[in-house]
């Protein structure tokens, strides 16, 4: 039977996704301390989670207003720290969970990444996977040498060349190079260790790489574009893909068209795990769980979605009072995450949406995917979408670390696997053991590109 | 009493300094494994040491010859894994050892090298370095993107403006800016956050940086430069100098420059530690570290030598003869370690040294610094060149994975403490507390910059 994937949603700050989770009361506060890291690690293994993976954003989210001030005093996401370090931690406090971060294509060169991601899937027993971001705005390019970013769609042509050197370097080591004969005086084949000699229109970088396969061959490929040109990258290179489907209907149309735009590029659909956001809100009961949502959505203020929506489209939301409509050259020019822009024109059923209309339509800054109820309910929710299909599982995004896990752990999990939706323990101990995928043959992409 | 620092020198890779490492009998191969270097880190704290730091490249060395092959056959450094990532594991596995690693001011933006550091300090309670170098050859450079590396000055005037950067962020949030008040809804004081807002020639970077400070302030700046301009530039910047000085009197000169050069640049030369490099090879008697040490000379190829040789001053050893000298020409073209050419001219008495010449003085790819003898014997090395003085204390590198390390702490250390040369424990909890520096005044650099 077809089970569940089960992803945590991880941030490497002083909230959860929620910016208002700091103000939860139950909300631990020692997210400068690696021991916070490893109890969530702990927590999302003993619930057999297969991954969690954590965002990552290279500049607080201060255009709106220009003021890091409100964003501080707020504590809207402005500590931001390296996630691969803390996932390294993460990985020495468990043995099965798969451990995935985020890092731009738009930054950092190929090498590194291939690099910095090839160590941790060799020092975590072959479980890591890498969320392939290409960078959003401005703040970013200011804190990384630029005047400003790059263009949506040049952004993935960027990417897509990124990614051919990354997974390039990943095939350069053939399984069983390494012999270590100290009586023959050889450490390692030669001719299994493979120069890349990549040039290209972004990127040249020529090997040999200096790092060899692991357990599960390479890292995981995680993408979460949702943009047009977003879906033809996932559809090409994503193994893991993570969406925010608004609702059932829409979910199972789009979960439809990437499988098949995953098809279409030749790939296996069913190598490519399609997995959607929640926020699930659970305790013994629907009321008990309601009185919780509740608690959660005091903690919210203005400023937090204002501050997020000017992030994730790359313009001053400040510039606008909250009922006026955006001018046809406004909306043209925020330069980040086109589909959040086109959903907000196209539920709000306006040319020319408010300030107002993008904060009710994303519910930036909320729990926007706020699932609530028993266990029972929250099971029967995840199930309903699993089955349409709409997904191939879920994305856990917490409303307060580590209660929305520990919860959810608690009582929504053992109502899972008692439906034989959701697997009782590991498979096996890599990531891709464990998301059922098929560990990537040696010289794939060398023979492809003859 | 002065007390001695001791760090340990590492490599993420599958041999130690020694590129033969790999070939002694006892050397453990499991170097793909977390657990390899958790075992280091855990002997490394049994002896107390401070610190214990990796070394990087971003290539093989691969120069010689142009051939890998040659390179993956003989394991010399051909391997070669994400050294912070590595650390953050080893500190998980320890609770007081200073955990330093390298990154290229070459190849990086400094923002990124900002939060990689700053984030592994908070991980580690405060127990981080960052050892900066400049990166030295064209393998690198093809690696990560460019046709050649940067000449030798050029580096280091790049290098002075990327310190300005990281020192300049890792100053911008005041001690106490965090207070996560819940019932005055304030998660941090905007006044105690600062934009940096660096423009210069190299690098731009405008911040907030977005990783508070930790409990020792900002990491430890290691550097090890040996040119002359290498030297300014430690002078500078450097909290803790390694250095390879070739014997006593050599040492006690050239400790007592770089003393004096950071005097002349305004800071406090005890708030410098200056460590030299040894490989201790001992046991319970001098024939018996006679008899280890042949062991160890027995794994040396030539080729180890002609690789790093190529390697470090960026200059293919194949091109020439073993006994043919160099021309003026071909010297001048060595664009690597400056350093390491001028000091075989010098040593050898030729304008035009051969090939041979290098091997011999350089003593590239054997065990150049072995100290051989009892206990005692090695106490009395040390103790005579801590109290000259000709350094603050040792790097000690080894000459295989775990024996040097366990060999020192069970022979040495005890012998070192009995004198009262080397402490018993830990003085405190961060790496600063460990090494006897202050910890960093907060803004001392925006003052400074007024």
């Amino acid at each position: 039977m077809r089970q569940m994937v089960m992803v945590g949603f991880l941030q490497a700050q002083n909230c959860t996704q929620l910016a208002s989770s700091w103000r939860h009361p139950e909300a631990r506060l020692d997210f400068l301390d690696v021991d916070y890291f490893q109890h969530i690690a702990r927590v999302l293994e003993a619930g057999k989670f297969q991954l969690g993976f954590f965002d990552d954003r290279l500049a607080m989210p201060d255009m709106y207003g220009l003021d890091h001030g409100l964003i501080v005093q707020n504590g809207i996401r402005c500590v931001k720290m390296d996630p691969t370090t803390i996932l390294m931690a993460m990985g020495t406090a468990t043995k099965k969970l798969g451990l995935g971060a985020t890092y731009s294509t738009t930054y950092y060169e190929p090498f590194h990444v291939a690099r910095v991601f090839a160590t941790l899937d060799l020092m975590t027993g072959g479980r890591a996977a890498w969320n392939v971001v290409t960078s959003v705005n401005d703040g970013e390019a200011h804190n990384m040498g630029e005047l400003q970013h790059l263009d949506h769609d040049l952004r993935y042509d960027r990417a897509d060349e990124f990614m051919e050197v990354v997974l390039g370097h990943w095939d350069t080591w053939d399984d069983g190079s390494i012999v270590c004969d100290r009586e023959r005086d050889v450490f390692a084949i030669p001719e299994k260790v493979h120069r890349l000699d990549h040039e290209g229109k972004f990127f040249r970088s020529r090997g040999p790489f200096t790092v060899p396969r692991s357990a599960q061959g390479h890292p995981v490929v995680i993408q979460a574009g949702s943009s047009g040109r977003g879906k033809r990258f996932a559809a090409r290179w994503a193994e893991l893909v993570f969406v925010a489907y608004p609702n059932l209907a829409g979910g199972k149309q789009s979960y439809a068209e990437l499988k098949d735009a995953i098809a279409n590029e030749g790939r296996n659909p069913e190598e490519v795990k399609i997995t959607t956001l929640i926020w699930p809100v659970t305790a013994e009961t629907r009321a008990e769980a309601e009185d919780k949502m509740a608690v959660i959505d005091k903690g919210y203020r203005d400023v937090d979605g204002l501050s997020l929506l000017s992030e994730a489209l790359n313009f001053d939301f400040a510039t606008k009072a909250i009922d006026d409509p955006f001018t046809d050259a406004e909306l043209a020019s925020m330069t980040g995450m086109h589909a959040m822009r086109d959903r907000v024109v196209q539920v709000s059923g306006k040319t020319n949406p408010t300030v107002r209309d993008f904060l009710d339509v994303t519910q930036r800054g909320k729990a926007s995917h706020a699932v609530v109820g028993s266990a029972k309910e929250i099971a029967d929710y995840m199930e309903e979408w699993f089955c349409a299909p709409a997904c191939d599982g879920f994305v856990i995004s917490a409303t307060h670390i580590p209660g929305s896990y520990e919860d959810f752990v608690r009582f929504v999990v053992p109502e899972l696997q008692r439906r034989g939706l959701y697997h009782r323990d590991y498979e096996g101990t890599t990531l891709r053991d464990n998301l059922g995928l098929t560990r990537p043959a040696i010289g794939a992409l060398r023979r492809a590109s003859v």
